[in-house]
């Protein structure tokens, strides 16, 4: 891969896994070369778009009357076994630091219900500090054994947790609506990303939790990739960590306690994945680190003309908070033009002397690469409204795909093509309860899927027979190819 | 220290040890109880006023051409110990992993020299690749022996670090110049943090750099705080992480690189310590989390509509940007008063039945505590005007107080007299090349103090001799105690 090569065209249907890490290096996303299994650096282009992925998640979660706070980095090891589903399910995934000096000793969060919550006991005293509502912009470590991959599974990830806490089960449970409808206001309906919202099944929840709700998206190659979840905590930490709290009528009691935890740097994957073609990356107008790209097209005679008028632009673009960049680098306008499509800037302008005399120029739109001709004097306006459809196209595009996805399964068989094509399978299953493991397990070994749980957000209605071990169906349940 | 006590003053200038720890707990910036030494739990109050200086800060990088990236956490071993200056200076501050089956040895970065520069030795081909300006918000990590406190020196701190790459080395003096003018831009007329440039003395420069440029705070009890701070580092690291381009004529040469390193934790507590009073937290208009609190002061009658009021003129400042909140807790107006003004929020209003008849309400004014009469109808313009000259007023107010307390001094006696009375001393010295080594660690052990450098930022001509060997002075040096 040298820097003279101009051309990119992999396929993303036929090889999703050499377009996936190609298109990371070329656009400047992500660079693997720093030779740590699982740590990648995350280049200018990428770091810019979690800067806004990150700007617009927490003014969600602000909105929603969270309050942000930074937590350390390190957890002592006695914080850590105090609550035994969690240390269990996640000891062997923990960054342990070395000794020094008989201190105690610390880990590395993989995450932070064990730091958060002894704090949460000291400072909740009474009914009128609930409910508390908190997140943090976080950095976290997980020892991955599996094969890593940049972004999608690593073993340091850049993340937002919110641990939130509350008098009634009834209000906990309602946080949890919350943080799906979170998900789906900012997740799909910003970053453009389709999900199913999954009860988890019973074998599959996180460690602590009552129940776990994970939010599902699929990869071009058909392998589902989790997205944010959330936990229902129950009691099982407040009892833990005695996080308790006086009621009205003086009587002490344990709160309810819920977390969500979208993983940035792994959405920033789903929408990378999603939106991008085989000419490189395609952005959200919303995301794009650079939104409109200016290319003058200079000649000997008006040279000075062009540039002063691309400059210009540029300026009215900044007034109205549009992020526009002249590109006046040496070189070709064939390579400048590839240059900014591989990076997914949305919008593309020339000017030259025939745009000058006309007043008018042609917009590139990147993702469907087509130009509309556009007068100088409404360009502004225009690209406003250009954003704005070209958001709503790239979200309308990512749910008909991903809609098209999923498949009503009627036998193995069916399940079987259906998996085999890229798809998600939707079918009776006789239980999400422990019961159901072993038919999971079965799917599990015999299909290489995994059974994703039921939908959270409305209920189906299963009918007949597990296709499976054959007892009567409780659930419908989803079950796809993963990581 | 009760939720009930409702009384502060604790005398910053008298017991500023206790003020600083009892004001953290008060205004809930920080919390001191997670129990692990050097770390401590940064509360919303706190975060909100680091993220905003967070934003404040990156703004300054972008518009200095300095582009965003994240780099991992750990960094192996063997690149930690590639330059000698860096690894002897760093090693025993440096906490290393627990080894996982047998992968190499990681440290958590103490700083991010060896991580980045293996990575710009890809990245950077050509002259055309130069000037390189790229920073990253990241945590980083020291194992501190010495007694840690709050924001001033933990084992794990917020920082922004800046590493970037010149052709040549008077584009990279530049470059330190233009970081000294972001600290002057920033923490000075942002934040209202006076500081001294300070060439550090030869054997206090940081590992690996040709020189160093520290800024100097102080602290109420007359303390030094090391703030942002720029090493010059030639071409130490790109020779030994290999940093080459090809220059116009074809050769190949190694870049000079510069760093700079703004603490954003620490600086909050510069911040916290400069401007705040006997009754709380003093906050720059620009930096307050809540800038305008209006307290409703209901009566029977007219709850309602002044209600009404207040909400609708909570939305007035939301339309224009200034951040303000209704405080319609169940408090007594009193408990309400104390709590914002703990907090430091620069304006209060209370609005009642008297101010809904006259049409004009009275604004408090924090710093200050004196109230201005303003008519309703301009009080979202009148804000903004409080708000400028609040901030000017307490840059102003800092700088006079910083000025008055560096002092020159003519002998020993007058440089331990200035000293012990919690100002800075400047006096001529021999030298702040090695052979002042000597001299320096007299002062040291003799005065508890330490030579901060030479000034960076003017030339300052020495006379006579050095007032400890006798030896010709050079050098006009300051001196203070530090933490």
């Amino acid at each position: 891969m040298g820097k003279s090569k101009t051309t990119f065209n992999i396929s993303k249907t036929e090889n999703f896994s050499e377009w996936y890490s190609e298109i990371l290096a070329r656009a400047e996303v992500t660079d693997i070369r720093y030779g740590v299994k699982g740590f990648v650096v995350i280049r200018p282009w990428g770091a810019r778009i979690i800067e806004k992925m990150y700007r617009i998640y927490e003014s969600a979660l602000r909105r929603t009357g969270h309050d942000p706070s930074f937590f350390p980095t390190v957890i002592p090891e006695e914080n850590f076994t105090k609550e035994a589903g969690h240390i269990e399910g996640f000891t062997p995934e923990v960054f342990w630091l070395e000794n020094k000096q008989g201190d105690e000793k610390l880990a590395l969060r993989p995450t932070s219900e064990t730091a958060m919550y002894q704090m949460y006991s000291m400072w909740i005293r009474s009914h009128r500090d609930l409910p508390l509502k908190m997140y943090q912009r976080a950095n976290v470590f997980r020892y991955e054994t599996k094969a890593t991959r940049p972004l999608i599974r690593g073993r340091e990830f850049y993340w937002i947790e919110a641990h939130n806490c509350f008098a009634t089960k009834k209000e906990a449970e309602a946080q949890v609506k919350e943080d799906i409808a979170m998900t789906e206001a900012v997740m799909h309906r910003v970053f453009g990303v389709s999900f199913l919202a999954m009860k988890r099944p019973e074998w599959d929840k996180f460690p602590g939790a009552e129940y776990t709700v994970g939010s599902d998206c699929i990869l071009p190659d058909g392998k589902i990739i989790q997205q944010p979840s959330t936990h229902m905590l129950g009691q099982h930490f407040s009892k833990a960590f005695d996080v308790k709290y006086v009621d009205e009528k003086e009587k002490e009691k344990f709160v309810y306690q819920t977390c969500y935890g979208p993983a940035i740097s792994r959405i920033m994957a789903s929408v990378i994945a999603t939106h991008g073609d085989d000419n490189g990356l395609v952005l959200p107008y919303t995301l794009a680190p650079v939104q409109v790209v200016i290319v003058p097209m200079y000649s000997k005679d008006s040279e000075q003309k062009i540039g002063k008028v691309a400059n210009s632009l540029n300026e009215d673009f900044f007034e109205e908070q549009i992020e526009s960049l002249v590109d006046d680098s040496d070189k070709r306008p064939g390579e400048k033009f590839f240059h900014w499509e591989m990076k997914g800037v949305p919008f593309r302008i020339e000017i030259g002397e025939r745009e000058l005399d006309s007043g008018e120029v042609n917009v590139f739109i990147r993702d469907m690469k087509e130009k509309v001709l556009v007068k100088l004097e409404n360009l502004v306006e225009e690209i406003k409204n250009l954003g704005v459809e070209y958001d709503a196209r790239l979200i309308a595009k990512a749910g008909d795909s991903f809609n098209g996805r999923i498949s009503d399964c009627k036998d193995k068989k069916e399940i079987k093509k259906t998996l085999d094509s890229g798809k998600i399978a939707r079918f009776n299953f006789c239980s999400v309860g422990a019961d159901g493991k072993k038919c999971a397990e079965f799917i599990e070994k015999d299909l290489s899927a995994r059974v994703m749980g039921i939908r959270a957000d409305l209920n189906e209605t299963a009918s007949g027979k597990c296709l499976f071990c054959g007892e009567k169906a409780k659930e419908v349940v989803y079950a796809g190819k993963s990581y």
